[in-house]
């Protein structure tokens, strides 16, 4: 893998060339693209050409965007076959923020259909027979192959955490609204969070600071002894064995690392507000998808089809219930996390399913994509059969360098465990 | 000018044809169109075919749509040189469920450049040297014109509300999320709110009602006698003398219409939140129109540009402040209004001024924006110079019946009186 720190750092010191970068890059897509499927497509001489002319703190790296984020120079497909081919006509701001920090786009990514359920065709590079998890399947998956250094993604129930655990790499969701959407081919508005991919937890703070213009930066700081909470099992969101047992294992070692550790339990809302994400997510599909149902409803997989028809049934007071709960959530959200720096839960059920119909579940993601707060990957856990295994960090609204903070100290952990 | 309630009725009763209305709106554009210049594109051929086909609440009825708002089928120019002759893949989410409602797409209507301040062509129906207001210049001319029963319109400071006043028509800014904005230019996501022009308050409650999916129908129904509160003068918004002499005769009819009258003033935090508007708009405005930035700045308006130069220099910690005094505001606002069925202030400084160089000021609205709450120009009282005068109707977030109701309340007296 490439960190985009060390990468930063050597062509800042003049120790790497940008075309020693873009040929070990080019060498690792040459070798692995072909089975793991990550592009929808690349183009590593206009990425080349774009980073000689970048300045800024990304300096020319290459990045990996999902293809639900528009590009005006590149199609943006959107993962369905209604968008085959589909021109932009501007960058979205994301991209334009990205190109203004110094990045250089060497290409978009594969995402599930519309950034929902139906996979593509990415393979997860720890083991081809296992899916990459979704709906940011490609930039997971290509961080982990090496392809880029970092790689946007989006998230609407777990298409961040999810696919950054299944790929044993670093994924940041920041606080709702931190990095802008605009461009973004909505899901669901109100839940629709761009995202981060990269090697370690110091890089993906390192990139989205540079987009985000924020000091997100954690790198070279000490990180003190926090407090954080595991969160006791919710009835939601059952792990396996392999997870359960990982949780524990990150549990001794915070403590060992210096963390001051507390056993958490969420207020009774935080169940009616789970079933309220699938509610505001459907009901807010079934519109924001509104054209393409009736252009070419036929084009549209069966999978989210369904989706789409159980969403129109759903009616406005439920969809304002909802909103509600949400509301009255995100404040119970903020007494529960007050005291602490930061939530700590398993990041996906288990490691990475076998097979590729299916990206796996976001169970474990859903209530913190809702409540809008930063959520992070920490990789470097492993299963049973060698595949990675994720834990994710939470934090208050708005602390998204305390979340990133608290994944340090964890990540550092496991490296050190 | 053409209501949207009498065209239904009168299609459904059979008492009026499509051909009859279709040929009745292509007499009205041909007489003022060319003065008035509301459109910047329509197609009465296929909006007239579209009809024929057509089912649902609007049953054919032609629709204004402002072009800042994507429409599959005909160029979406955002009133920007930058997207001279733009195509977009797809209608957005509001023109596809207006379609599906049965409203017939007409034509797009003139927006200020990306919806903020710089004109467009539109000229003032009731008097051409005055503006028709911005940014839904079009929409709200159109609409006065008698050239369609009802149109699209977006509001980020007071882009619905302010023409709809200067033109003397109702319009309709219901609470924030309720009209869906995927396939809108948005300008400021947090800000950026879907509205609706017609000839009165019971046909902007109708067409939105059946563009939500909702109940918000008022026609027909008694409204009882509400509990206004009337806003003392706020220190950042001086209305001039004609609009002092309307709210106070606002408040003499609504008192003899039987209505429990109160003075509202508002506590010190509206003032913060008043100018954290300006604070959240510009920051995302930076941002969301950084691809047309780095492109094309030459090609974007000098007032625009100066707007963007001050929004790329907030620094995070403002917008943050800026969003946690809005989050605040939006408490005290439910707190001020709990008591209250509706809350009512000038929909603008006074009549349209004079002159086609500044579309006038939206610091009546710019606050109500920012607090999501639902919002009606109540069209019908009149200026020493004969011009439109407009007042304002706010309700607490989600309860835009009852803002459409004290409006239809208002609206009746202002006829009686």
């Amino acid at each position: 893998m490439l960190s985009a720190l060390e990468l930063a750092r050597g062509l800042e010191a003049g120790t790497l060339s940008l075309d020693d970068l873009y040929e070990r890059v080019a060498e690792r897509i040459a070798e692995r693209e072909d089975e793991i499927g990550a592009f929808v497509n690349y183009d590593l001489e206009t990425a080349r050409a774009d980073a000689g002319r970048a300045s800024g703190p990304l300096r020319g790296l290459p990045l990996g965007v999902k293809d639900n984020i528009d590009t005006g120079d590149r199609p943006s497909e959107y993962g369905s076959p209604i968008h085959a081919g589909h021109r932009p006509a501007v960058d979205a701001a994301i991209v334009a923020l990205a190109r203004r920090a110094g990045g250089a786009i060497l290409g978009k990514t594969v995402t599930t259909e519309f950034a929902f359920f139906e996979p593509g065709r990415t393979r997860n590079p720890h083991n081809l027979e296992h899916t990459p998890g979704g709906s940011s399947s490609g930039s997971a998956a290509g961080v982990a192959a090496g392809f880029f250094p970092l790689a946007l993604g989006t998230q609407t129930g777990g298409s961040v955490v999810r696919p950054a655990s299944f790929c044993g790499v670093a994924g940041f969701k920041p606080s709702f609204g931190r990095l802008p959407t605009v461009g973004l081919k909505f899901f669901s508005w109100s839940l629709d969070t761009l995202g981060l991919f990269g090697k370690g937890v110091a890089d993906v703070a390192f990139g989205a600071g540079a987009l985000a213009g924020r000091d997100w930066r954690i790198d070279g700081a000490s990180h003190g002894t926090p407090h954080l909470g595991f969160l006791e099992p919710q009835p939601w969101a059952q792990a396996d064995d392999d997870m359960l047992e990982a949780f524990e294992r990150a549990r001794s070692l915070a403590l060992r690392a210096g963390a001051k550790v507390s056993s958490v339990s969420l207020p009774p809302v935080f169940r009616e507000a789970f079933a309220a994400h699938q509610t505001i997510q459907d009901y807010e599909a079934t519109r924001a998808l509104a054209a393409e149902v009736d252009m070419a409803a036929e084009r549209i997989s069966p999978k989210l089809r369904k989706t789409l028809e159980d969403g129109a049934a759903i009616s406005a007071e439920d969809y304002d219930a909802a909103q509600e709960t949400a509301l009255a959530a995100r404040r119970a959200c903020a007494e529960a996390m007050a005291t602490l720096d930061a939530l700590v839960t398993p990041s996906a059920p288990g490691a990475a399913p076998f097979g590729l119909a299916s990206t796996g579940s976001s169970v474990f993601n859903r209530l913190w994509t809702l409540m809008g707060v930063p959520a992070v990957n920490v990789p470097g856990l492993v299963a049973g059969n060698g595949l990675p295994l994720g834990i994710q960090v939470l934090a208050p609204f708005g602390r998204d360098r305390s979340a990133l903070r608290a994944a340090s100290i964890l990540e550092t952990a496991f490296a050190n465990g």
